[in-house]
């Protein structure tokens, strides 16, 4: 089983490219761009995790999940978050009322 | 620091869900609808953090990211996959040839 | 040939719908509830379209191109635009440079 | 009012690129690369429209809405169909019931 503190290393580099040369990496560089350039990356790697599902091809899907997720690390990191918020949102949700939770908040 | 073991709990929870009754849960429901209902969701859910994004709404943020999460799991789930997949797949990458080996692997 | 006047037709009954009573129709209530919910509805149109177009399913394409398109003149209504801004781009392009001109423009 | 005939001459256009050599245009190249990179561009400009319309900067909206509309009928060309499919579809659901009626059939 993978450890899940991969999560927090990529938060931590990231934090130190933020501000960084935008020559000096791929996630500086999306960072120095800004909000859209980083939005835009979660749109498009969200509609090609789809497309992967949709073929039924497993292993683009994990790739693409996980670009998925890399990017919305991108994006917490921007605006000064992390993975530490969006997992302890996940426990809340678990510690409160299951991870149905959700579904009751908006009605679905 | 949340402790990031929270994503296997959740796909325990989802593996269990898998095949059971539709009026039981959420996810259930959603994975008994199949892979262009769960799709929809991810996709929805993208687009929602976007907007948060974009409103400098950063709880709003945190929530919907949690959604995004939360759905790709589900996703897959679906597909016989989990949360070690995808975290092997991010700690691959940084192992190689660190979190931009994405970019030049896409020649981004 | 359908005449693509029904553009400019739905238009006008968008522009009649906005600020009428959310509960006398759904484009009424779409644009009552704000910018947030339409672009919602934008995305998961999108999406629904993508899905279609990769189970080759043509019938289902032509609606949800449909649907994309209904919701973008929402979108647009509720902007104090219409069609006639995107057909003047569509054909700005056209008469300056061929439909590629985008591709000039964005450097794709 | 522009003639919104410009969607016939733009479907012609695409109509004559497909199977054209991918290096002589955008949507010729588009086309060659397949129905997943259509949808990409579908979905990223669905992203950017979303994006303007947050922004509420008007003139970009338009832009990205055009872009909408013609990746979407890139999309259509490439498997067979055209803006007389859509706007047939949009002119069937006022006819038969209003532009409303497609909150109906979706129970939305």
């Amino acid at each position: 089983m993978v450890n899940a503190d991969i999560l927090y290393r990529l938060a931590e580099t990231l934090e130190a490219r933020k501000g960084a040369d935008p020559a000096s990496s791929y996630s500086a560089a999306l960072m120095h761009k800004g909000v859209d350039a980083i939005c835009k990356k979660v749109g498009e790697e969200a509609v090609e995790a789809i497309m992967a599902a949709k073929d039924g091809d497993r292993l683009h899907l994990v790739r693409e999940v996980a670009d998925v997720w890399f990017h919305t690390l991108v994006l917490l990191a921007h605006q000064g978050l992390g993975p530490n918020d969006v997992l302890a949102e996940l426990a809340r949700r678990e510690g409160i009322s299951g991870i149905d939770e959700k579904a009751s908040r908006k009605g679905a």
